[in-house]
C-alpha cells in the first residue's frame, strides 16, 4: 500500500509523494487519459502556448523549472520558445512518460525530467522563470500552489518570473436550478430514510431513529453543503462577478496561503433574485515580474462563457433557500476560505450575506444569513 | 491527512487504521449512508439476522466478538439472540454510532463497542463466537477476512464458532452484452486519442505519439482487463456454475489467504456459445464449528436471481472475443486469482481456458486461450 518505488533515471530525483497523499491525490496524475482530459482543454493549454510562445524574448537563453510536468507539455514549451536548459519536476510516475516525450520531440539536450516531490528534490543551479499549472478548483482546490511557492522560494533566481504571476478568484451572484434540486435530493434521501427506519424495526425488531439527526447532516452535508462543478452559462448571471482575493505570486508567502481567508465583498445586482447560487471562478495572469515583465500579456479565465466551460468549469454554490433581492441592491458578503481539517487539498467555505439598498428586501435584511460548504 | 484521532471511550480501545489504508478503504465506512446501503440489503442483512435468531441455543450465555461491527447491528442481533457479551469492533468512527444506537436499544449491559483495527485492540477474555459480515466484491476484495482471521487466532476459543463458517467463490459461463460493448467503447476510446494526437500536433507541434502504446494499454486495462458489478440474470447463464475454491474458515490459514489462489476447473456447457463472459459469485454458510454446530444452517447466496442481486452483485469478466463452443461441450479453466501489488485490498485474476468435447470448436481449442483482469 506504498506509494509507488521511484527507480533512480536522473541524479536529480528525490523522493515520492508521502503515502497517504499518493492515494488520496497524486494517484490519479498517474494516468495519460487524465493528462489528456488537461491537455485537450485548449483554453488551458492554448494560454501557456502564447504566454511562452509570444514571450520568446523572455524564455530565450534562460533556466526554467516546471512545477508538476505531468505529461512534460510545459516544459516542451519552454525549449521551443528558446530556453537554454529546462527542469521538468514531476512526483508520479508519469514522469517516465514525460522523458519519452521529451526524447521524441528531440528535446533531451534542454529538458531534465525529475522525478520526485518539488520540497524533495535537488537542482544543480537556480532558475530564471518557474512555469507550473497548478490551479484547482475555485484555484486553491489541490492546494499545489504550495508546492510552487516552495519552489519560488528555493530555487527562483532575485528578479525572476513565475508563469502565471498573478491569480484572483472571483464570485458572482447567479440563477441556478442546483439549490431547488438539490433540496429535492434532499428531502428524497430523508423520506427514504424514514421508510428505511420503518423496515429495520419490521424486519429485525431495531430501531435505528438515534441516527436520524446524524444521519440528516451527513446528507445536508451532502445535497445541501457542497459545491458542485458546473459549466454555468453568462446569462445566469444576475449581476457582475466580484474579485474577492488578489494573489501576486511573486510576494505571497506559505504562511498567507496555507491561512484561512477572510474577504468582505460587495456583489452589485443588475437583475432582481432569487439569487439560488454563488458562481466561484478564478482567473490567472502571465505578466511575467517586475524587472523581466513579458512582451505579451495572458489571461487565462474559467469564468462562465458562452463557449463552454474550461475543465475547471465553475464551484456553484447553492443558496437555499434563495436569497430575494431587487434590481439596484447589493449582497455584502464576508467570505471565509479554509482547508478541511481531515484533507488539507479540499476547502472549507464560509458566507455571511447581507442584502443592501432601498428595497424591501434590504429592508428585511437586518442580520446576515450564513452558509458553508465544502469543495469536495 | 492524518486518520482521524481516537478519543479513548472504552478502555479496551485500539489504534486507528494506517492511514493510507484510511485513505483508500476505511474512509467509505465512516459514512451512515454507506451502512444504510449495506442494511437495506435484506437478502444479506436478513441471511445474518437468520443465522444468529434461528440459532438462540448456540448464543445463549455465549461470548461474542463482532469484527468491523459498523453499525453495530450484528451485535444486536448477537445481544437479542441472548449472548452474555458481545465486543464489538469498529475501526472507524461509525463507533459512535454504534454506541449510540446500542444505548438507545438498551443493549449496553451486553454490548461493549471498542473501536481501533483488530489487530490492535485487546480483549479481556477469549470468545465463544466471532461474527463479522466482511465479505467483498468475488468474497476476497477488501481482504477483510484477513483481519477476521487474526481475531480467530487471536480471541476464538477452543471448538468456538465463527459466523459465517465457510464460503465457496463459483465461476458460471454466461451470455452478456459486456464485452461487445467495453470493445466499442474501447475502439471509441482510441479514436478519440487518433483525433487528440492531430489536434496536439497542430495547435502546439508536440507529437505525442510516443504515449499511443502506454495509452492503448492504459485503456485496455480499463475497459478490456476490469471485470464490472452486474445485476446478472440466471437465464443469461449458459451453464452450471461451478465452485472453484471453498474455505473452511475454521481451518484456513492467513498464509494460504494471503497466497495467490491457483485452481483448475470445469465448466460444463448446457446451451452453445459464444460465452461473452464469466460471472464470479459467492455463498457462504452459517453452520456454526463442528463442536458447536448450530440447529438451522443459514446460506448467504450472492449468485445470479431473478429477483435482484444483493448489493455485491456479481463480478462479470469480459471475454473479447467470446469463446465459441457447442452443447455439451466443456471449457477447463485454469484460474489464477492474487492481490493487487499497488494496492493489496484489490485483486487481479487469470485465466487459461480450453475447450473439451466433442464439437469443432473443442477440435479448434489446441491451446488454451489467456484472459486476465482486474477486480477495481
Amino acid at each position: 500500500m506504498a506509494a509507488r518505488a521511484i527507480t533512480k533515471v536522473s541524479e536529480l530525483d528525490g523522493e515520492a509523494p508521502e503515502s497517504t497523499d499518493f492515494a488520496n491525490y497524486f494517484c490519479t496524475y498517474a494516468y495519460i487519459y487524465h493528462q489528456k482530459d488537461m491537455l485537450e482543454d485548449h483554453k488551458r493549454t492554448g494560454a501557456y502556448y502564447q504566454a511562452v510562445l509570444s514571450n520568446k524574448r523572455q524564455l530565450q537563453g534562460k533556466v526554467v523549472l516546471d512545477v508538476g510536468t505531468g505529461s512534460g507539455i510545459l516544459a516542451i514549451f519552454a525549449a521551443k520558445a528558446g530556453a537554454k536548459k529546462v527542469y521538468a519536476v514531476e512526483a508520479t510516475n508519469m514522469a517516465k512518460h514525460a522523458r519519452n516525450l521529451v526524447d521524441h520531440n528531440k528535446m533531451s539536450h534542454v529538458i531534465e525530467v525529475i522525478q520526485g516531490t518539488i520540497e524533495s528534490i535537488q537542482l544543480p543551479e537556480k532558475v530564471d522563470i518557474i512555469i507550473s499549472e497548478w490551479m484547482g478548483y475555485f484555484l486553491l482546490r489541490e492546494s499545489m500552489l504550495d508546492s510552487v511557492l516552495v519552489a519560488r522560494d528555493r530555487f527562483l533566481l532575485p528578479g525572476g518570473a513565475l508563469y502565471p504571476s498573478h491569480a484572483a478568484i472571483y464570485m458572482a451572484p447567479i440563477r441556478s436550478n442546483l439549490a431547488n434540486q438539490r433540496t429535492g435530493e434532499f428531502q428524497g434521501s430523508m423520506e427514504g430514510w424514514a421508510d428505511f427506519l420503518q423496515e429495520m424495526q419490521h424486519y429485525y425488531q431495531v430501531n435505528l431513529e438515534c441516527l436520524s439527526d446524524a444521519y440528516r447532516t451527513e446528507q445536508k452535508d451532502y445535497y445541501l453543503h457542497t459545491s458542485q462543478w458546473t459549466d454555468t452559462h453568462p446569462q445566469q448571471m444576475l449581476g457582475p462577478a466580484a474579485p474577492f482575493i488578489k494573489y501576486d505570486l511573486h510576494n505571497v508567502t506559505l504562511e498567507e496561503l496555507k491561512a484561512p481567508l477572510r474577504s468582505e465583498f460587495v456583489l452589485h445586482m443588475t437583475d432582481g433574485g432569487p439569487v439560488d447560487a454563488l458562481c466561484g471562478f478564478f482567473d490567472v495572469w502571465f505578466r511575467g515580474s517586475v524587472e523581466n515583465p513579458v512582451d505579451n500579456e495572458i489571461r487565462l479565465s474559467t469564468g462562465p462563457d458562452p463557449t463552454g466551460a474550461t475543465h475547471w468549469g465553475q464551484q456553484t454554490f447553492p443558496l437555499h433557500p434563495p436569497i430575494d433581492c431587487a434590481p439596484g441592491d447589493r449582497l455584502r458578503v464576508l467570505l471565509d476560505v479554509s482547508r478541511r481539517m481531515d484533507n488539507q487539498r479540499l476547502l472549507h467555505v464560509k458566507a455571511a450575506i447581507t442584502v443592501e439598498g432601498n428595497s424591501i428586501y434590504a429592508e428585511q435584511s437586518k442580520t446576515p444569513r450564513t452558509f458553508r460548504w465544502n469543495i469536495e
